[in-house]
């Protein structure tokens, strides 16, 4: 289904870089769900370049919701957001980019759509489409709230350095949501923005690793077979731009544990089932367990840097020396975590209301 | 959509670990694939346990096709494939498990299908659905090497011994194929399994990463939002059990690179693009570049071990120690290649499909 | 998704009519849903050729459920039916029909397949596949039962005779659901079967037209675009071989009323808002208003006749004569009631399962 | 999946008839498809109320595409059209309205969307949100003509008066995509009209036929089972508001017919394989045989009328009186024509796409 996804909740993405507007449309919403501007507002900012370690592109993110939203609450039919692209310069780029950039979608957008693609500021594959996710997210999410569930995600790895490890789930999510540098512990945030700017001195860029956390799911959502509740987020995850791996719970670190320590004991707490450690991230046969959801993804290098490389012209067909230029950021890793959250909270969504019906979040 | 996946070609599963079968139909297959019943059979038993590091358990997998092929093709309407349980000692099991084992799928079944789940042998949690998976996935990867694709899988790492890297992979693919234990290196995958009889003494599991490369795909398949590539394996790939991470090409390491290590140069050869590295596995932007696709997929701990556990009694609410027993395997990685090859092929199946239309294996 | 439909409930089709198994995978059942062996025998029973007017070909429809059910409950992981193809003589038809049947699907498979098709009795297209799509269906109308939702069909029309229209639903219903041949008016049918026979002597055959009713249906199940209760259910309806129109409530007949005539109004009856006509059958829209769902289709006559009939023969692309052989019906309609019955049911299961949730059966 | 329809081609619709924009994404178009705003343009003009039959409300529907075109050409990613919502006096409307209009949908609405629906105009229910689909449709239907494939559709009846039957398709459809009131006999359409006035002249409305034929589509575009071209078209045919019933070919004449009247014989004619009537309009088996498609559907009275009607206050649930007011439609059929010509061209994009491959159009 490509530009759509989700079954009973679905969000449609729509818009290209350097193009009028970027868009979203959220089917499938409970109906009266609240609006609130100041909660999509403060995520589109938390999203948006910022600071010296972020391109100068600055756009303000003016959405506009023009359907679905009546006396500030959800009519229950598709809600369609449209953010223009104000601080276009065009001229920053040739009006079709021949010399494909390397790890860019150049090449196999121009193998895709054989050249009618839009190449301007790379056009429906530039991550400044993640900014209608994040809006369409931010409503998803603010929802999901007033049920007690609650996202946060960290930049658990940026340029080498490490934030410290999870701690207390709903405070730690609290303070990160509030934050614009998400990182658990300031002194290591520091850091890992000092390497970025090093990295960008250099005219080159880092990656880094998101963690996020979900609490208060209920038991019992998810399938067997296909729709995991890991397939789910992984699927949209992996739409994400610069996401090249997700995994859930203790992840990779499970090839070098024994079933003994890897295992999830369960024991009752105040009358319900929890699992004394979380290996799982709160996933068993692809069905959520009431324990907090876990997963990590790895962010790549931002593509776009700043020193000479091998490429071809597909234009011409030659080997060619690509000199970059333009605006770009030396990292994204930072501005990724709240698409995550947002792209989680879209999930969420779907699969409750597969679970509980149209109404579940009345 | 559950139990079915897919668009253009898709798969349904169905069946329990104890019922009379379990089953896959495979709908939209280009009419006129031959099938080769000899290599759907060395698929299943890849997939089957075997030696001295796998469950007694030993099915015949004696499949039936009972549609969809007509002198020994495909017709082009769904393909049913039918695996009888035979060795199924149902007395190795109560009626209903009310212990939950720790990560496990039985306390989740719980919250989920209110005990009216098939618990016998984890019912349709079982691994043992993926042989339907793989006699469906034979189909199509057999189909996918008419046309020049290849895929292949090896036990990357299993409990702390790690094979060797992928080298020429149409000549590793080939031999990989062939093996019971698929390692690149012999005398590392005889060290993986001393390892796993280790553990097994010990009444532990072990776990493992499992690498996969498909070679011959061509350029321009996927999509940018929201069924990349990566998307569409990654939601199948979690829907195997045990798989509890993914990653792309250098992957998680990519969080340590900088975009100058990490971008993969374009050059010409012989009139054709290709990258020097292959840093994004094969994909960018979602969309395949014809280089290889690479992923490796994390397999946690087989959880039945033969310790004690600290558990809970979900009829009772109330603390209690697991001791398992019955049969189980010590670990599945080995056995989990086939299932993540014959996954593979099946998405792709769908995805060459949709991107060239129903006909496109003739 | 071809041969499977639904969202949350769905059903998945496979088989021919010459085949080992015909069968249907019925996916996302709210788990513990008794089944009824009987009721599926009744159903099954209804939908077999019987009496002088029917082919001779008598199956005994010996359906085996061999996933999903458990202690005689459903689990809520998918069920799967399976039927033997048990009176098969292949010898009444060629290895490959080339010589196209008039209004059947020989040459349209013939162009999707390339002659990879199974042409024995009509394949994937025959009417026989309704067989497993009719066992799906009763469990769901049994089901459907349990929440006072009813469905029943009569031969409307039949060889130019007229049954009597709908009075009492709720005890019409009742009524058709026992009979073999469905009319309200057994004098008609009478004389609806006499036509058919006469039809039959003379080696034509005759179609007719359905209607089904529906009580008991909640409000508010729907949507406006695109998945309204109508476009639902006919397109579900247009799967079933031999329907080729459907109109629901005054249907085709609004073309010739005015708005004051054709509008039903409302009012309210025991403190529930009702309509005083049903000229919408029951839906407003999109979604389900209350009242009663009605809607008729019409059946084509059964296109295999016993007179020369002017074709050609797309092996050598050439006009020819074909003389059909073998054994046929001369009316379908009377048995199609009951395909249109459990066609109908799945469909309101998914409707009410997306709506409501999985668990809303309980 | 709602408000989105379609898999290899699909379009999402949003909007209300009073809110800032309704709109349309269509996905999954073949890159490089010439836009042509004359076409839009004039197909926009043909859906809007016109002359003295039509309602006051003029919107000069100035769309605009806002993604996906770039040079005037598809990008091949989602193209989404927005119009805006110019000649609202939201004062005709109280803001909620609780007096249920008999046969529209503001009782269903409040059922599914418990007061939360827009119910200013019809809100997402209104007609108005048709104007997006044409404005989809219409880009479809341009792209189709370059490959030899027309659409075009008459009012067959209204208000008791019928149009000639068609003739000579191609030119019948070449004539029929000119005029404003779609009937291939001017006379009849004179008397249609005056029957409209006359019928508005007593505050009251009718309804009619639309027939619709397609010419040119290639064979073995369909599926047996669930995806025929009678399901797909009448999926979505049903989402246009007030259609109550869809017919192909001869349709419920095909009640009164016996097999041997009804089938259409084959023939071959200049080495292609035709039918001598075309009674099952251009589908065998869900599946096209190169015959055109041919459907009529029919159109309700518009519900809104100028007399006094008797229905219920569901805020207080008590019986009451409506007297509407405002502006209205004495018919839509000659407005709807457009519609179903536009969604039409949409279905047929992507059942060719998925037979095909998405680059079909090239």
């Amino acid at each position: 289904m490509k530009n759509t996804f989700g079954n009973s909740v679905a969000v449609t993405l729509f818009g290209e870089s350097h193009g009028e507007y970027i868009g979203a449309t959220l089917d499938g919403l409970t109906p009266g769900i609240e609006i609130n501007p100041e909660y999509i507002a403060h995520m589109l900012t938390l999203r948006r370049p910022a600071g010296k370690i972020s391109t100068p592109r600055k756009e303000q993110d003016a959405y506009k919701i023009v359907s679905g939203v009546v006396g500030g609450k959800t009519t229950g039919t598709p809600l369609t957001i449209l953010i223009p692209n104000e601080n276009v310069k065009s001229g920053d780029y040739a009006p079709m980019q021949t010399v494909a950039r390397p790890s860019h979608a150049d090449y196999t957008a121009q193998c895709k759509y054989h050249g009618f693609q839009d190449s301007r500021g790379g056009g429906h594959f530039s991550g400044r489409i993640t900014a209608a996710l994040v809006a369409a997210g931010a409503i998803c999410k603010c929802a999901l709230e007033q049920k007690g569930i609650f996202i946060g995600t960290h930049v658990k790895k940026c340029a080498g350095v490490a934030d410290r490890e999870f701690g207390d789930l709903p405070l730690d999510i609290q303070t990160l949501n509030q934050k614009i540098f998400a990182v658990l512990d300031d002194e290591s945030g520091e850091r890992m923005q000092q390497a970025i700017l090093t990295a960008a001195s250099q005219g080159d860029s880092v990656g880094g690793i998101l963690e996020t956390a979900i609490v208060g799911m209920p038991q019992g959502v998810g399938e067997p077979w296909f729709d995991t509740v890991e397939s789910l987020l992984s699927h949209m995850m992996f739409s994400i731009p610069a996401v090249k791996g997700i995994e859930f719970g203790a992840g990779f670190a499970l090839a070098d544990m024994t079933g003994s320590a890897a295992n999830d004991p369960f024991r009752m707490e105040n009358g319900k089932v929890v699992c004394t450690t979380n290996n799982n991230g709160g996933i068993n046969g692809g069905i959520t367990n009431g324990m907090p959801i876990l997963f990590r993804t790895v962010i790549k290098p931002t593509p776009t840097i700043f020193k000479p490389q091998a490429t071809v012209d597909f234009a011409t067909m030659t080997d060619t020396v690509l000199q970059p230029k333009g605006r770009h950021d030396p990292a994204i890793v930072h501005r990724a975590r709240i698409v995550q959250d947002a792209a989680s909270a879209i999930v969420l969504c779907d699969a409750l209301a597969l679970r509980f019906g149209t109404d579940w979040l009345h």
